[in-house]
Formats: C-alpha cells, structure tokens, sequence
C-alpha cells in the first residue's frame, strides 16, 4: 500500500495534528527546505469526508511522500480596508483593524493589496518605502512588524510599493508572531490589461517583476504567497503545493470587470486542484477611486460547495460583500475537508 | 516586440481565420507534431474583447512562439443520451441523436461517457468492444465511424469499455469526417471514490488506466481530449493548451456528489486558466440507475462570465438541464473571446 500511503499525504499535510515545528524563514529557492522535514507516514483516512480525492492514486507512477508541516485550527482575518490618499490614516487604520483581528482571535491576519495609498501608476513611486532600510523609512513596514510582535500573531500583509536601489516592487511582507519578516514576495506577475471602455492599467510602467516563489513556514502552517494577478497563472500555485503549502494568501485588488469574470472563479480553482486553502484579501470598493476595487475578499477550503461567494466557506462574510469592514473565520483542515 | 508577438500567440490560434491544414492523425506522443506546424508571427489584436489576457507577456523570460492550427466557426453538438441496459438500443438511440444533431448543423458532435450501457464494473466487461478488431465485435464503434462518414462531421464518441487483450479500458474514440478513426484515448486517471453514505465507485477494480495525453487534429481544430475524472487533473489541459489545442473535451458521467462540487467550476477552470473552448458531455440523469449522473453537458469559452451553466457559452440548453436531449452551440473564438 505504498502508494496508498503516498497518496494521501497532501490531504494528510492538512489534517495532521499540530505539530509544533518552529516558524522560520523559508523562502525557498529551492526543495531544500522540504528534506529538513521529517517524512511521515499516514495512515488512510478513509472516514474523513474528502479522504476520497486522493489524486495520487490516479496518477502513475505515485508520487514521492510528502512532508506534513504542522496546521491546526486557527482564526484567520481578512481586512478589507479602505484606502484613501492619506498614508498616515491608512497606516492607523490597518493597524486598528490588525487589533480588532487579533482582539477576535485571530492568528493570522491578511491586508489587501497596496493598502497604504492609491493603486495608481502616479502612487506607487510616492508611497513606496524602502523596506531593507526599514525604520521610518518604512513606516507601514514598521507598523506590521510592530503589531505582529505585540499581538503576537502570523501577519500577511498585503502589499506595498517598495523602492529597491532603482526599482519599484509590489511587496508583500510576512511576519512572524515574533515581528521579524520571515517572507517578502515581489508581485511576479505585472498586472497590464487593456479592455477598451472598461479597464486599462499597466503595471509595467513603474514596476518591476519579481523572480521568486514565496513559501513560508509560520505558526499557522506553510503559506505561498501571490499578488492579485499572480494568481491567474495556475503553474505558480501548483508549484506552492508540491512544496507543502497548506494555505496560499493572495492579496489582491481585482476591479469591477476581472472582478465578477475570474475573482471567485481562481480561488475556488486553485483550492480544489491544489487541495488546500486559499485566502483572499481586496481593498472595500470605493466607486470614486481611480482603480475600482471588487472586494469580496474570501477564505475557501478544497472542497468548496458551488457557490462559494454567496456561501463561502465558514460563514466568511467579507466573502459577501464589497465593503469596508473584515471577517474573521476558522481555518480547520478537519471539518472542511 | 518579439515578446507580445509571441504573447499574444496562444490567443491568435484561437482567432485564426479558418486556415485548411489537413485532418489527420495527431495521437501526439512527443512534441514532434508542433514543429511540423508553420510558425506565424500574429500581430497584437487590441482591440479584441480578450486580448487583454496575454500570460506570456507577465512570464519571465518569454515562451516559445507557438503554432497556429486553424479554427473557424462551427457548430457543436452535445447528445446527452439516455442510456439503458440494452446495447442495440444505445446503439441506435446514438445514431438517431448523431443525425439530427447533424441536420442542425453540427460540424462537431459529442457522445457521453459510457453511453453504450449502463455504467457500472459489472456492465463494463459485458458491453465490451474490441476496438482493434472492429466490425461485429465492435458495434458501436462501427456505427459513430459510418456516421461520422456517412455524415461528414468530427466524431468525439464518448466512451465505451475496450477490451484489448485481457485488459479492460474506458476509451473515447474521435474519428474525422471520413470516418478514420483519428485519435483514442484512454482514461488516465481512474476514478476510484468512497464518500461513505454518498458516492462509493472503483473503475480500478476492472479498468487498466491509459498511459497517453491524446491530441487530435481535425477539420474543426486541435483537441485535446480526456475523460471524465481527467478533467480533475489540471496538468494534463495545460499539457494540452502546450500543444496547441483550441479545444477540450470531456466525455464524463459526474454524478450527484461530485457534479454540483466541482462539474461547473472544472470545466470554467480549465477554460479560463488555458485560455482555450472546453465542451463536456455526460449522460443524462436517470434517478433510478445504480450510479445517477449529473447530466449538464456544457460548452463553455475561455472568458466565460461568473455563471457559466446557468448562463452558458452562446444558449446552450444542454448545460441547464440533466434531463436527455441534445444542445447545438456555435463555437466561434472570434465572437467567446
């Protein structure tokens, strides 16, 4: 029954108990980070309600067995902030938010994209901050890892534009309860579309792509990180869950035409082939905005009924809704199976 | 601009006048097939609805250009059949849904999976045809070849049990508008579930699963094809969106654990990552067989809106009913894209 045994590790991954590996920067560039684990061996869970996706199974040859990092049950945020002109405000109002969060239960708290100021071309260069320099160069970085450390608690936190030597990022910074920065993902995937009469934006005109794929170990378990259109490219998620993730978090700032198109559609996707969580977080929609947000952020597990804007997954109600406000519901691999 | 003309290459083989490239048989095996094809330069379309979806231009460094087989504007037919436990009258109620299906003007036409009896690993050795030998031990597949001759259209002919040798498989036939068999594939990935209480099936317990990604070409384009619980994997659709297909097709029998899940939002899925049509035909839904199918065989686009059976590609009715009947759709990338 090896193959049996290798086919249920990924469900296995996220119904394994707690283990208590400690968090660590794990920016992989490499598989290394995977053979560090030990490798279990699961039994068959037949009884559990999704034991029955064993993907594996149907593929030939089997594939090698996984490492199952810990994940428990843990409250997730989704912050759906709104953003206006006012980095300063933006920056008290993220953090009112991470500790009306935290204050609820959560263990981990998602921010939106670009949360400290416009998602504009003319934004980007003004509110980038130099995130390696850090201090008050970097006041809304400085602010995340403050908060993290104080409430103690596993922070994605969104993206911001970060200046970098001569070059201009969408960074998204993750935090362990302990405040240090254990992950920086560079939004890979540069957002330039252009539907005449409805959306036209070019990242590409101030931003630069970033290389790498982003995997974190943290208290809650193993994330991969994306940005908003990252997200549209099935490969990079895909690549996050043969390394092990339990959970992708994908800041995000959809608009009111990909909104509706695809927003729902991706992360339902990638969670079901994937067989993991993902977690979405978008800025409220403002109609007077330049960029006009979707919203709806949403949290889904893998197996997703239909409809999992209209009921998603653990009554998420940010999941319904385009305004301001957040949601805190439970991540628990055993039930949602 | 060598990057947005290669770009843009996947979207331009969608939108490609109907170019007369030869059918003919593209069981591809290695990637050999590609390079026999023309390459062509394809200039930026703008102002296309769906042009603004280039994944190439946001992958680092740039893909290959890829060929551009022709698609043009044709009908497609999904028969959802009744299926029962009499062979000959499968056999004749296929041929009956094939010709009227032609009469409208399908150019194109899909059977379900398994519709030559019932579905079921005692049925499977019983309803059995050895493909390879044909004629009167391979009745229906001696009919879907006459028919697709005798009525000059492609033929995705579902699936039947093959027996080949002492092996057991559920294959689907394609034959062009000759008649010639043209490509058949193997169901890869068997579909082995318990979900106690709701749905327990094991295909593995009679069926050798296939080895093989099947491509076809055909007069009305390249298609990939795979079945049922292939659709489930979503490496083998990007493996086939690699090779060029501008189309997929699923022959599948979901049923009513798995068909509200996941039918809609796979299909959606596949079409929208790829950027490619993907059409779906089961049989229709009979409460009271052993194993009760989905039904709501679907045509969907790649840019498909957020509601793709309620409201699917082009009226297609097929996709809002599990009950038997067929459905006609235009399939037109100029117009879906």
């Amino acid at each position: 029954m090896r193959a049996a045994a290798a086919a249920t590790a990924t469900a296995a991954a996220l119904l394994a108990p707690g283990l208590k590996l400690c968090a660590g920067r794990a920016r992989v560039s490499s598989s290394s980070s995977s053979s560090r684990l030990p490798l279990r061996r699961v039994a068959a869970m037949a009884s559990a309600p999704n034991s029955s996706f064993r993907p594996e199974e149907a593929r030939s040859p089997p594939a090698l067995e996984l490492p199952t990092p810990p994940l428990s049950k843990f409250k997730v945020a989704l912050c759906q902030l709104s953003v206006t002109a006012d980095k300063s405000r933006n920056i008290a109002h993220a953090r009112a938010a991470i500790e009306k969060a935290a204050s609820d239960g959560a263990k981990l708290v998602l921010l939106p994209e670009i949360w400290n100021g416009p998602y504009s071309n003319d934004s980007f260069p003004e509110y980038a901050e130099d995130i390696e320099a850090g201090g008050d160069a970097a006041p809304s970085f400085s602010m995340m890892s403050e908060v993290a450390r104080s409430l103690q608690i596993t922070l994605v936190g969104g993206s911001i534009a970060e200046r970098s030597g001569n070059n201009l990022y969408n960074t998204c910074c993750v935090f362990g309860s302990d405040g240090q920065l254990k992950g920086k993902h560079r939004k890979i995937h540069l957002f330039d579309i252009d539907i005449p009469g409805k959306i036209t934006f070019k990242e590409s005109k101030t931003l630069t792509a970033g290389q790498s794929p982003t995997v974190v170990d943290t208290d809650v378990g193993r994330i991969g990180i994306g940005i908003c259109y990252d997200i549209r490219f099935q490969e990079l998620a895909m690549l996050y869950a043969a390394r092990g993730a339990h959970l992708l978090c994908y800041p995000g700032a959809f608009n009111m035409t990909t909104g509706p198109l695809h927003w729902e559609l991706l992360q339902r996707a990638r969670a079901a082939d994937n067989q993991l969580f993902v977690a979405t977080c978008g800025p409220a929609r403002d109609t007077s905005a330049g960029y006009v947000a979707w919203g709806h952020s949403t949290l889904v597990g893998p197996a997703i009924s239909s409809s999992a804007t209209s009921t998603p997954w653990r009554s998420l109600s940010a999941g319904r809704c385009p305004e301001a406000g957040f949601s805190v519901a439970s991540l628990d691999a055993a039930v949602s199976l």
